[in-house]
């Protein structure tokens, strides 16, 4: 037994048995696989700005926020202000409320693309309609997806997320086949596969950052070079800014690199932490979701749910945006500040042997094997030392109270500050030492 | 233009600017399809008890109370209490949570089948995830669903929702090949085409009450004819209690049937109004969903995503199904002689021209065309007159402030009371009064 587990086990006591018990109702103790680890996750009592408290009473300064999504920290009082207002006049109404159209006309302002809107409750709920609509306008099947490009569990999306990416992601799937997978930052390869499907090509969906496939930012040139075959195709350039929406400036990534998307789906960030999903898309693909003007057999058929544009997400999301919007100067540019702190400090303490990929607020750091240099795409990611990276992180959950959740990125938050980043460094240092 | 319309345009005149926002921004003016009805909806300004009030002022007695999830009314002080003092705690962190585990021992305490259970946040992704499993554990693909069944937006449920059922439901679907539909409550017709599938049947998933289908009661006889089938067939039982979950007694609906399915999806009422749904399954069934004992080649690759058991809807939902179960009484004996009332009286009001279909809280008006006798099915729902039905809704919404989402099935909640009943006998007899 490594010190590190035994310190954990000694500080976590209480968690240990509520994990026990977690373990007899849900599969794998957790109701989503990536937040179990070994030897149990703690259990979390509260969030409150940078720090998740456990049910034992350690604090963590935490880098997993929320999967991403609380830019303003945990439990932002920005937020939770307006959440509680709104709590008397119900947080479910099932029918249209006055708080979607004032979201979505600040929505609307930030992300040019969105000429309609259309309100999820999740991501994976996003992309499947932002699929499903592509099919439908073009009247194609095939999508494009990147190796170890993840948007969310949707059958229509779950090929090629994890290495090897050539083997099935999960039994039960039926309809791999109209999947395709390219290699990130790779654009000959890329087009070369494109090219062999492109007579039934009905779009390609991309991650300007790779998110769970590594942190790892797309080259202006590899989009723009994706986007120009995908138009001169006929096929649709969906982007999903799931993780940079609301990320690095308030709106996308998109306009940075004079993109031209299609459809771009939003979550995390923009719902304030309350469930969120959002289709934003041009006028003339969007329409085809208009059940008014389309009758059956001409429409595609794009919900919502019964949970979609409940007043609190909206609500929530709301707050947050108009939060960001007037301080947005001040929110990215610190946050930016201390992610660029922390790669660089980072890269130092590990020497040459990390990459450490990312951009603005989000940072993550991989463990180089022989002969690597960069990591410029998840094939790369997927052959650094995971291993190193886990014991890392978990190390410094046991012995520093810094989470991140094990072998993810980090995210930055605007309740972070330059002594979090220090402390940050430090503990690094002296994993970094333990490995010589 | 009609005199309801009239009417309902002068008392909503904030609500048709608004609307008219709104229709900039959303497809359709919407984020669900079914929430627009002419000539616009009104534009809710907050739900309490029965009531929903628009930003007019207008209160309107509410029998769609959520798309059927408020089972206690808007607002419900049972619940807002308790989700407030969790807001400062955060609503999402991202980690385990120990009300996760409390409630869910409320769950398997009161659906026996829910050895395992897994957290997602709608029903469209609880019931994807049961049919993936289904595929996972038979190794077979074909899934038979009901003509008129309901199950979300899940591109692997998409087909023969709406009349007519052999015509495919949307543009942009891939897969459709893997889905067989049956007649519901026909249980020779049923077994005839299953017959003819059951090298690959995977599951059948079912309804015990068709929902959005028409709010008709599945036949002990023909759930058990089928169960018996499946199971001899090597193929899965799914039960979706998304609407009948906690809706007439304090559990599921599948117990009093003496049913034996090996997965029941739940969400709506069970998450006290917050987005959720819920896998709930054998424990047999439910570890190829663990990641931790199958590697990615033996697994069923099943997520949670981002908002899955987050705080606050483990919070909600507990506090929903506490009061429910300290006042299982109570709740369910008012909510049911209520529902009884209304079947009785609105059956009297319009003589043997309609069929009341339904069960306990849950009601729906079919007015039967030439030589129709009794709605069985959901061939026989779409063979009624909608357009009076709709007419009926919307001089009722109109003109007497009682709110049927127009075209679908009412809900009573503990929030009602005998003379809402009346009231709205009073409304349908006017109603058929002018039939006439």
């Amino acid at each position: 037994m490594s010190s590190a587990v035994e310190v954990y086990k000694k500080k976590t006591k209480r968690s240990a048995k509520v994990f026990e018990r977690s373990k007899k109702f849900h599969v794998n103790g957790v109701s989503h696989n990536i937040r179990f680890f070994e030897p149990y996750p703690f259990v979390t009592k509260s969030g409150k700005g940078k720090y998740l408290i456990d049910i034992d009473g350690n604090k963590y300064v935490d880098y997993w926020m929320g999967h991403w999504s609380l830019i303003l920290g945990h439990a932002a009082p920005q937020v939770s202000g307006l959440v509680k207002k709104q709590l008397p006049a119900c947080w479910m109404h099932g029918t249209v409320n006055e708080m979607t159209v004032s979201f979505s006309e600040v929505i609307q302002n930030a992300v040019p693309v969105a000429e309609k809107i259309r309100y999820v409750s999740t991501g994976t709920e996003a992309t499947m309609y932002a699929v499903r609509i592509a099919r439908a306008v073009t009247g194609k099947k095939t999508i494009a997806k990147i190796d170890g490009g993840w948007h969310g569990y949707t059958s229509d999306l779950l090929k090629s997320v994890n290495w090897p990416f050539e083997e099935p992601e999960s039994l039960g799937l039926t309809d791999e086949s109209h999947i395709v997978s390219i290699p990130y930052n790779d654009l000959e390869k890329s087009i070369q596969i494109l090219q062999s499907v492109k007579d039934d090509l009905a779009g390609v969906i991309i991650e300007p950052l790779l998110g769970g496939g590594g942190c790892i930012p797309a080259t202006k040139e590899y989009l723009l070079g994706i986007q120009e075959f995908v138009h001169k195709n006929n096929a649709l350039f969906l982007l999903d800014e799931i993780v940079t929406g609301f990320r690095f400036a308030f709106g996308c990534l998109y306009p940075s690199m004079n993109l031209d998307p299609d459809i771009v789906t939003l979550g995390k960030i923009v719902g304030g932490g309350f469930p969120i999903g959002i289709i934003c898309g041009k006028e003339e693909i969007m329409k085809i979701a208009d059940t008014n003007t389309h009758k059956k057999l001409e429409r595609s058929y794009v919900g919502g749910g019964t949970f979609s544009a409940n007043p609190i997400t909206m609500t929530s999301g709301k707050a947050m945006l108009d939060f960001l919007k007037k301080n947005s100067n001040q929110v990215y540019k610190k946050i930016g500040k201390l992610g660029n702190q922390a790669r660089k400090d980072l890269a130092k303490v590990f020497d040459n042997k990390v990459a450490i990929t990312g951009m603005g607020s989000l940072f993550m750091t991989h463990f180089l094997t022989n002969g690597m240099t960069e990591v410029k795409n998840a094939s790369d990611a997927s052959r650094c030392n995971i291993d190193i990276l886990h014991k890392y992180h978990f190390e410094m959950i046991a012995k520093d109270g810094i989470f991140f959740l094990p072998g993810k990125l980090g995210a930055i938050s605007y309740a972070h500050s330059e002594s979090d980043i220090k402390n940050l460094v430090e503990s690094s240092t002296m994993f970094s030492a333990s490995l010589k």
